[in-house]
């Protein structure tokens, strides 16, 4: 037996046996061809075959994962039938008299190579999309067959380099019971579906694709970070017991699911749950969220190949609205521009995306796109409990302007007869260093915060955190955080304002028993976090976390109070 | 006669007649050439007499404006000896028995094209480097004249698009009397040369090369951003009268070159400069500055082809201490990485080099850079009042570490028999928002703060300030800027330390009288501003603006700010 240590991303056991997905080998010659036209038409063939498998992928991936996550196979199919991309590989058939492979190779590789060349990050995306589908066709080409995780029907767990957004969009939960990759961290997109599947999976082990062979028996063990290999009969048993330990303790939160979150000494927060589309309020509520605490609208854009009318948007936000009841819903408005491009709205290029015209900065420039979001959502605040917040604020100017614009299209349409609701909050993501500094002056005027700690930490501590160079200063528990989120709840509190939390740090165990000492009012977090969190709230003493704050706040570093943490909470 | 409004960027004003700086028309025939060695001769003779132009250019600029501002020119000189260039285009006359002219063109155009395309700010650079040199060949080839604005020799206003480094750098402050150009902003490359070389001139009127012909009278008013194209005798009488009033004014600020900076209430405050090479020294004695501020150290390594050594480091540190007798010299470490690259140091692209793998983080990482600039600092400290500060700290950690190398090679250096200074003060910029929330337990670990503004107030506002389409974010006068400012005063003087301000904000006579409220300590600008803030601060009263603090503090807008002070002061 050995054992393999990796990254816990998901948490769980799984006992299975291994299933590599590897891409086959695509090598190909290149060849003259007699009859040009049969050649086509078997490249014809391989792309129709290709489709129908993509369909399929598609269809499955809309079950499974929802919308949003099926887009990509979208995006597929659009590539297989581009003429841009298609009529140049025939034509490379037709004049030069080469075998399909080498002529959907040459010009795929082509675009690719532009694709990725260009200064944009949509492009090489598009770059990507290519390179994946032709994979496929080139497959079929060759006659070898291309791993499809959809197809798995015995219970396996994956091993894999790393997994595609395609490879995670086929995962049949009744059949894979885990994986493990080499790469990856506990925010890379495979970790992230792993949890939203409920998996256990480990990542960032680096070797597992050399470890493990074909069918070798594997344990994964998600909430160590354990791979183990072959392992004994007795280790089996130990790890079934784990797994059933895990299961009691699931079934423990679960128990908790329709109870309130609160305190050892009795105070009452809110858990409720992040969310990019309407197809995401299941899990909310299969977990006993109180509520949404951030609508990500970006998906409804970003899955589009213009943007989504007034229509298109109210439905969305109804749908959400009517399914949470009268539990409240906070909706972010568009936060696009800087990284997150929209292929429909040409941006110029910027030399720092993450410091540029984004979000609240591109929606006061462009109106028309922000009162047309506005509109849809005071149409949707009559069938549910809306709350709208505005991303990326720095100055209370901003903040005065876009509410403006949001009382503007209110008068409008009540004028027109509409019925919108009449106690909509309008609050505001702290997420730019200025605004958590002047929190008081903001919290005269704005119904709520929720502070958005992924940014908020970026720019506190000028690193961006997706620059493995400096990722080791996105410190969420740096003094300078902890300092800012007290003022942001301290400065809510004393203008009898509600204070919450969307960033990841909402969930996390260590951060949680310090939020609830500063007094945060809301946390928001994967849906699969919340019964862990109302769990370990259920034991926790505000009174005592609150008496640790001057403490806390005059720390020196982010180890010292992780280390004290730790201590007075025994984790 | 016409006014045209402009960007007042340098002080005074200018009366001559307009010079337009334009690029002739280089447009040329593509001929075959039967005789392709004479063809070869011409080109390198247009390469010759290009280069012994630029030598020229090059020894004046280091004469006029220093070695940093010549190295440009080394640049340029090295494209025209670079057989990577040169070859290709003799093949091409060669090979295609083409005129040099077309070959010159096509060559240089792809290598232009190519580099330009390059995700890499310095090779773009070496695109424009290219771009300008070629230039001048081909007007040689052409025999047509190109402009050298280092061969005026008459009064003259320059009128033109925009001033490259090239062109400042062969201004002769004897016949060039001020300028005004198309595009350009107050912090543009051409208004700080101006301001260095104390000519008037307005930069962003848009259309000053269309509305003024060659030859045209012009009046360049820098004191309040106008152009006035053939003014009459009238005009020409009053605005000789306000330029009579500015040399009164200078003569004015220069009787308090030798005096202390003092406001009417006797508080004393320290008025320092910011440097870039020892050449600078001279502009502060000669404007009466009380010491360097800011030394940065990165052109030492950006006019270099490889890393500066040991020997030459200290060389450059201790000419700067000597000439500044006991006056204190804050040298900050290197602050190199981001968008400051070195053709010698091969760093991977970031996505956000501002947020990046820069300064104080990678120098803890190539400790063996560091270490080399931390001992010729400490050889230079027993040559005057040398003060090490380290840029970008946003943890302490990163403090505690800078240090112990320094206080290692201090002890490898004493053990050696080196004598080294035994009072050199140890602080840090902080221009990083974690650093000023925290700066209360900075303020038990170092010697003295500086405040970066210029950074501080780029992340605290999640804003690039060179990013055109949110530079109205960088708000110097935002009350979280405030607030912050005068955390890290607080902080310092409670434990008994120093506060200064090496941003541009420090000169600045809005922000000037609120500094001098908050307690600030030492405030260092570019060298020809001193004199006008001594000016300013002694007729401030500082228990007056103390008396705001907490005011300004409670303000919600950089605009309630900027009013209030406006009226307080009478600016």
């Amino acid at each position: 037996m050995s054992m393999i240590k990796g990254i816990a991303a998901s948490n769980g056991v799984a006992i299975a046996k291994a299933y590599k997905l590897e891409t086959p080998d695509l090598s190909f010659e290149t060849k003259k061809v007699e009859d040009v036209a049969s050649e086509i038409k078997r490249l014809e063939a391989a792309l129709d075959i290709s489709k129908l498998e993509l369909e399929k992928i598609k269809e499955n991936a809309r079950k499974t994962l929802g919308d949003e996550h099926a887009e990509i196979f979208s995006a597929h199919l659009l590539v297989l039938s581009d003429p841009e991309l298609i009529t140049p590989i025939e034509d490379k058939i037709k004049n030069e008299s080469v075998n399909a492979e080498a002529a959907l190779h040459d010009t795929a590789t082509m675009f690719i190579n532009m694709f990725k060349a260009m200064d944009n990050e949509y492009m090489r995306e598009r770059a990507a999309d290519i390179q994946d589908v032709t994979k496929r066709v080139m497959a079929h080409l060759l006659q070898v067959s291309f791993p499809d995780p959809a197809l798995i029907d015995e219970q396996v767990v994956i091993i894999a380099e790393d997994l595609t957004p395609s490879d995670t969009a086929q995962l049949n939960k009744q059949f894979v019971k885990g994986f493990a990759t080499n790469i990856g961290g506990r925010t890379s997109h495979s970790a992230i579906m792993a949890r939203s599947l409920e998996i256990p999976a480990i990542v960032g082990t680096k070797t597992i694709t050399e470890d493990v062979k074909e069918g070798d028996i594997l344990i994964v063990d998600g909430i160590d970070g354990d791979v183990i290999i072959n392992p004994t009969v007795e280790e089996i048993a130990l790890y079934e017991k784990k797994q059933d330990n895990f299961a009691k303790q699931k079934q423990i939160w679960a128990k908790l699911k329709d109870e309130p979150t609160v305190s050892s000494d009795g105070t009452h927060v809110e858990l409720v749950a992040n969310i990019g589309t309407p197809d995401d309020v299941q899990g909310i509520l299969n977990n006993g969220g109180e509520g949404v605490g951030l609508y990500r609208t970006e998906f409804l854009y970003m899955g589009n190949s213009d943007f989504p009318t007034e229509d298109q948007q109210f439905e969305a936000y109804k749908s959400v609205l009517e399914q949470m009841g009268d539990k409240p819903v906070v909706v972010r408005t568009l936060d696009i521009g800087g990284d997150k491009e929209l292929s429909y709205l040409d941006l110029p290029h910027e030399m720092n995306p993450f410091l540029g015209f984004r979000a609240i900065r591109l929606c006061l420039e462009r109106d028309d796109i922000f009162r047309t979001q506005l509109r849809a959502l005071l149409r949707a605040s009559a069938y549910g409990n809306l709350k709208i917040m505005f991303p990326m604020i720095a100055t209370l100017n901003e903040f005065r302007e876009a509410k403006a614009l949001l009382l503007e299209e209110k008068a409008n349409l009540v004028n027109d007869g509409v019925s919108v609701s009449d106690d909509i909050e309008v609050g505001i993501m702290v997420e730019i260093p200025s605004t958590a500094v002047i929190a008081r002056q903001f919290a005269k005027e704005v119904d709520f915060f929720s502070i958005g700690t992924n940014d908020l930490i970026q720019y506190t501590m000028a690193a961006d955190r997706m620059n493995e160079r400096v990722s080791y200063l996105y410190q969420p528990y740096h003094p300078a955080i902890l300092n800012l989120v007290n003022n942001v709840i301290e400065a809510a509190h004393a203008e009898g304002k509600w204070a919450g939390m969307c960033g990841e740090m909402a969930g996390d165990p260590i951060a949680i028993p310090i939020l609830l000492g500063l007094g945060l009012d809301e946390f928001s977090m994967s849906a699969t976090s919340i019964l862990p969190a109302r769990t370990q709230i259920k034991d926790l003493s505000k009174a005592e976390m609150a008496s640790y704050k001057e403490e806390l706040l005059s720390m020196s570093t982010a180890d010292e109070v992780e280390a004290f943490i730790r201590e007075k909470t025994n984790q």
